[in-house]
């Protein structure tokens, strides 16, 4: 980076102010919610589209990097900037722009919080579904970047199915819409490829999001389980009768104890697994689906069902869940938190495979996880000042998505790729499939300036060993 | 066309019978079901990825342009094919090859029939949701390729939100994979770029679609207005409860009297509109949601309101919606049917201007549409051989489309932008939106050699006269 030159025309754009470069300063954007570390050479804040559009046109111009950064809250590296980048943060752009109760949209700027954005649309009766366990940190934009999930994605989908439009800053500062206010979208529908790209051919500036009704009535489900295999059962059973719940969350035995040891949940001590089971809808619908949900649970053994349909009761069977990954801390100091997705079909054998790793390498694993579309995340845990452990960490993970993969399942359900898993992506797709990918790269970034060496594998990362299943063979097996 | 050499070329590809090259069995590859007219060269038929890929090559190597048709039903000119291109048809993969109960998706190939899947996905209790009119004859692989709408999108989506991921020949033959098996799809979702793509970046040679279970209950409304402006509050109404039906079509006076000219529909001959309208679900949900239908059908002065439950009478009321184009062959020999969308709460405003459209061209327009999403189908009715009309009707359907833009709405809800409506894509896109779809197409077409001369305006076909509003102007508005 030319430094100073640099440094004093994006303080013309945004202020003083809004240009962070001094080293104690940056401390807080070295990291995001993953492993990784690197220090950017600066931070900048703009505080509109059009100051957004022209530091990154500067830094363009200057030939340094530029990577978009959400809250940090990100699970794979996504906003790690390497040390020559420029780091663009939207806390200045953070402002619910519109709220169309008609059409059920909200237009928002990329610093939104998620969970901000779902409070006011609250107050018109609606929501916002996608609800990632870091909803009250994570910003929409950041949301965008990884195709964010929650618990509440198995009815309702990820963000893409919820992103209807975005403007987007390109490359080179050159500002385009993609996605229309219309449900469709003529043409390309680059809204699709935008949503999960991680900021590598473009950063949003305004983002045009669906909002959905309030469900007339939502009843949560605790079933207890002696052990987790009769838990993955259930959870098969209920999508068997053909019930899509609206949430279905599985956790084991030790993040039970975790979370109990922090705060009572309501989850039995002793119990194999719990699953958390939301459903949504018409008072006469989710009377109805109760039944088939409670008759399913029991017909595979659980040990005991409760039913919560209080506001108070269900708040504290969620705590528990979203508060899990804040529990291990009393486990191990550091967790390494590993996101695939199996066929739902196949989460019994993954389990098993996944307890075998921990066995194996000696590393104590934890299971909170979205069961009902098969998107695991088992969380590794473990004290990273002990030499080695990192690489040990690393190396079952690697195991874990070769496993997924070969089970025809993929790398990542809701955290993205970034910087973590790039060099898996060969677990998946072919060359072709990545060469087709990178093709759309680098016609929107052909200078490779957003977000580099992120998503695509270029041997800089952690490397999984040669698996002879390709996930391309069994596609569409 | 270096055309005896790449002929024989091509015969000894796929075999000599499935070369067509002879004008008189060209004819019936000169049209689809829009109003434009080309006989391409020659078409090939393909039995194999392997064939299609290694056809493809062979075309691109010697310069020629290929564009993929489906069944021809096509209602934008997409599937048109320059006098020197070669056209690539599918009567040969038309396998079902897979249907995954558990996972509820099946595996075909481009060439099978719409219907023919449905039918098939029902003996498995499942069904295949987007229904195009056309869906007897249409295939899926132009259902992926115009992104195909129907009736039942409402709630379910279009045919984007059915693609799970597909296999797709690029412009040099080379295979590449889109999308995946599991629910998400890691690095760039470019399934979603790909469907509604027109083939103009990649053909697909197999498709892997999501299968919905049949809903227990079905109960078909037929309200009955005495105007269109009524009918139309009444669909405000509707959705305005928080009730999205499964379908909900608007019928207008003249299309009923056409109807039931051919068939007895049970429309009442004097009405001044129908509101078609299903709801499917669990047999309480639909009970709850009946008396909320019919009480918003009378709140807004509906003359009558008909439920039919039995399969034979909902067969019957769905027999005039989908017999409606055919039918309006009594009144003129051709017909234009127009796609756009506006915001559903624009309906109203947007009908009364068809009406003035109508009256200042002097043509006859007929309105049977997907009212529930705002999805207007205008439909002018002409003698085309009588000079000057199709020019008459082209400006007509321009004014129209540049209403629907204005109103924030955009070109087409299900038909494509093909040829027809290439020339509009301004009203609706900048100069930077259209510039990053053709990134896209550049990145993979950068010889532009599939399906040329579609969706990008190059002044080749009927220009729009200029008009002051453009959709992005009020993108986010």
């Amino acid at each position: 980076m030319a430094a100073p030159d640099l440094l004093a025309q994006l303080r013309s754009v945004v202020g003083d102010d809004y240009v962070i470069a001094h080293p104690e300063d940056l401390l807080v954007y070295e990291y995001d919610g993953s492993v990784d570390r690197s220090m950017p050479r600066a931070v900048v804040l703009p505080a509109s589209t059009d100051e957004a559009s022209q530091v990154i046109a500067l830094a363009y111009q200057a030939g340094v990097p530029v990577v978009g950064r959400g809250s940090g809250t990100g699970l794979s590296g996504g906003a790690i900037t390497p040390p020559d980048g420029l780091q663009v943060a939207f806390p200045r752009m953070a402002r619910i722009l519109k709220i169309d109760t008609l059409n059920r949209t909200a237009l928002v700027e990329p610093g939104v919080i998620n969970l901000d954005l779902d409070n006011y649309a609250r107050k018109f009766g609606l929501r916002y579904a996608p609800d990632p366990s870091s909803q009250r940190a994570c910003s929409l934009g950041g949301n965008v970047a990884e195709n964010a999930g929650g618990p509440h994605c198995l009815a309702y989908g990820t963000t893409t199915n919820h992103v209807i439009g975005m403007e987007v800053i390109l490359e080179d500062g050159a500002i385009v819409n993609l996605g229309a206010l219309a449900r469709e979208t003529v043409g390309y529908d680059l809204r699709g490829a935008f949503v999960g790209s991680e900021g590598t051919f473009g950063i949003a500036t305004k983002i045009l999001v669906r909002l959905l009704p309030l469900p007339e009535s939502v009843r949560t489900f605790l079933g207890i389980f002696a052990d987790i295999d009769s838990a993955c059962t259930a959870v098969s059973a209920i999508i068997g009768h053909g019930i899509i719940p609206a949430a279905l969350e599985m956790i084991d035995a030790l993040s039970i104890r975790a979370v109990q040891n922090v705060t009572d949940a309501g989850y039995p001590n002793d119990a194999g697994a719990v699953l958390l089971i939301e459903l949504e809808g018409l008072h006469e619908e989710v009377d109805e689906l109760s039944a088939e949900v409670e008759a399913a649970l029991w017909d595979t053994g659980a040990a005991d069902v409760r039913i919560a349909e209080a506001d108070a009761e269900r708040e504290r069977l969620w705590v528990g869940r979203k508060t899990a990954f804040g529990a291990f801390g009393a486990i191990a100091p550091n967790y390494y938190l590993v996101d695939g997705v199996v066929p739902r079909t196949r989460l019994t054998h993954m389990l098993r495979k996944v307890s075998e790793v921990s066995h194996r390498y000696g590393i104590t694993i934890a299971n909170v996880f979205h069961a009902g579309d098969g998107n695991l995340h088992p969380c590794m845990l473990f004290d990273a000042r002990e030499p080695g452990v990192m690489d040990n960490a690393m190396a079952a993970a690697a195991e874990l998505m070769a496993e997924c993969a070969a089970l025809g399942g993929t790398l990542s359900g809701e955290h993205g790729i970034g910087l973590e898993k790039k060099e898996f992506m060969p677990l998946v797709y072919t060359d072709d499939d990545m060469a087709a990918m990178q093709k759309v790269r680098n016609a929107f970034a052909p200078d490779n300036r957003l977000n580099p060496g992120k998503i695509f594998p270029d041997g800089s990362y952690y490397h999984p060993a040669p698996h002879p299943a390709r996930h391309t063979a069994g596609l569409y097996a």
